[in-house]
């Protein structure tokens, strides 16, 4: 049976998560992205476990609908809340890939001394880094940081100038830092200031970057799985749960392209 | 017939209204307030209007369940957004104010030249402040900018320090606010943040405050009607949409005394 024509299912809580459906559209050309982001809810890195549960397990019946095979969640605060959650109700159905898993594998292989990872509020608390890097890694020490203005100064263009080169240097002088030879990017936002925060550590980091790390994993799992497509792929669909010209102006900072996005109201 | 001992109203996409229900604890001390955050929808700066109308009519609702005698839209961007169509449905059921209609009637009895209005991308896009200020005080002249990273620069807790100096300075260094002689704080964050706006135009600029303003002509709307509480007032409630640590912490600064969130969840 070849079900391989059927849709990649992406989300995230707004248009960050592009930034891995980029990846992925580089990576896994012949593949069809249907992808959803909850700005309604965004940003999820304030908001409780429990809400981003519920909001996860929504979404993931939404891109069920269009028959994904996969079902991808491009946000590290939802993968810190809710991968277990999704793997248990619906992981008998499709495929569950998060985005912290693959980048969790990718630096065992690594062996780093020291290893740093900046997010949200939420994935920091959440302690999910810093467990899994603990199991995969024992000999690597770990330490974590909340850097939440980043999404927002992001959002809002302040990247490459005075004002988020003093962000960055005021999050990342940390004392907690001191002496890392990498750095997770926990948070899909992060890849667009990834230059900022090497040039910040004179390039002597590994700034690991997730949206890659994913999408070679994806590829490993769809050829495993027998899954990858091989006839001419779908139109990427692009839906969002509220509708700005904000969004659609930003979502082509993440995906280099212009696309268009779609309302779907799924909450309602 | 006495029913001046029903509740206030008040409610916000967050903890920032506090700021609103803070004025309304000095101003009307015999009064009780029950405050809603919608904490699942924060912030609704950049949300879309017909999102913000339809949050703002279910928390209208939940607030005419304490039978709260006035509903204080303590928001911006929901006034900007949701005040008539709150006022078309429940004006003959409860009294409706925004924070922008008490602001444009005090500016209007300044006389000012030139006026600056900054806030979210709502409430600078809705034209709303600049549209009933040219109604209430034509020969005012009236500039407005979007400073959407201010609110979660304060939330974090940048504020009279360098980075908050440099966000602010960019933003209203902007030379649409050259000459002006009065600026509205457009959002209910920024009262944390007005003496460093002050100091900015070296208190030659007088900084509007909508929190006082409008807790003053809540009391005169009381009076009018009737309504001043005269007996003893019940304990004020604060109900959040999603409950996190984080928002009790920031509550703190908004509200200037330790209070009890409770969570409501009034969406699923």
């Amino acid at each position: 049976m070849e079900t391989g024509n059927r849709p990649i299912g992406v989300f995230d809580s707004g248009v960050g998560g592009l930034t891995v459906a980029q990846a992925i559209r580089q990576i896994l050309p012949g593949e069809q992205i249907v992808y959803f982001g909850d700005t309604a809810h965004l940003p999820y890195g304030d908001k409780s476990e429990e809400a981003i549960r519920g909001y996860s397990g929504k979404i993931t019946e939404f891109l069920l609908g269009y028959d994904a095979k996969v079902v991808l969640i491009a946000c590290n605060s939802a993968s810190a809340s809710a991968y277990e959650a999704l793997l248990a109700e619906y992981g008998n159905r499709v495929i569950i890939l998060d985005v912290i898993n693959p980048v969790v594998e990718y630096c065992a292989s690594r062996n780093f001394q020291r290893l740093g990872v900046i997010g949200t509020k939420v994935t920091v608390n959440s302690g999910t880094y810093t467990r899994k890097l603990k199991e995969a890694s024992p000999t690597t020490s770990v330490v974590s940081l909340a850097t939440p203005l980043l999404v927002p100064m992001i959002e809002e263009g302040f990247i490459f100038d005075d004002i988020s080169n003093a962000i960055i240097r005021t999050y990342l002088s940390d004392q907690k830092l001191n002496d890392i030879d990498g750095l997770i990017l926990g948070c899909t936002h992060y890849p667009i200031i990834r230059n900022q925060i090497s040039k910040f550590f004179n390039f002597s980091v590994e700034v690991v970057d997730s949206a890659r790390i994913v999408a070679v994993r994806l590829r490993e799992i769809l050829e495993e799985h027998n899954l990858v497509n091989r006839g001419k792929p779908g139109e990427d669909l692009f839906f969002v749960s509220d509708f700005t010209d904000y969004f659609e102006k930003i979502a082509r900072m993440f995906f280099e392209s212009s696309i268009n996005l779609r309302r779907a109201d799924i909450w309602s």
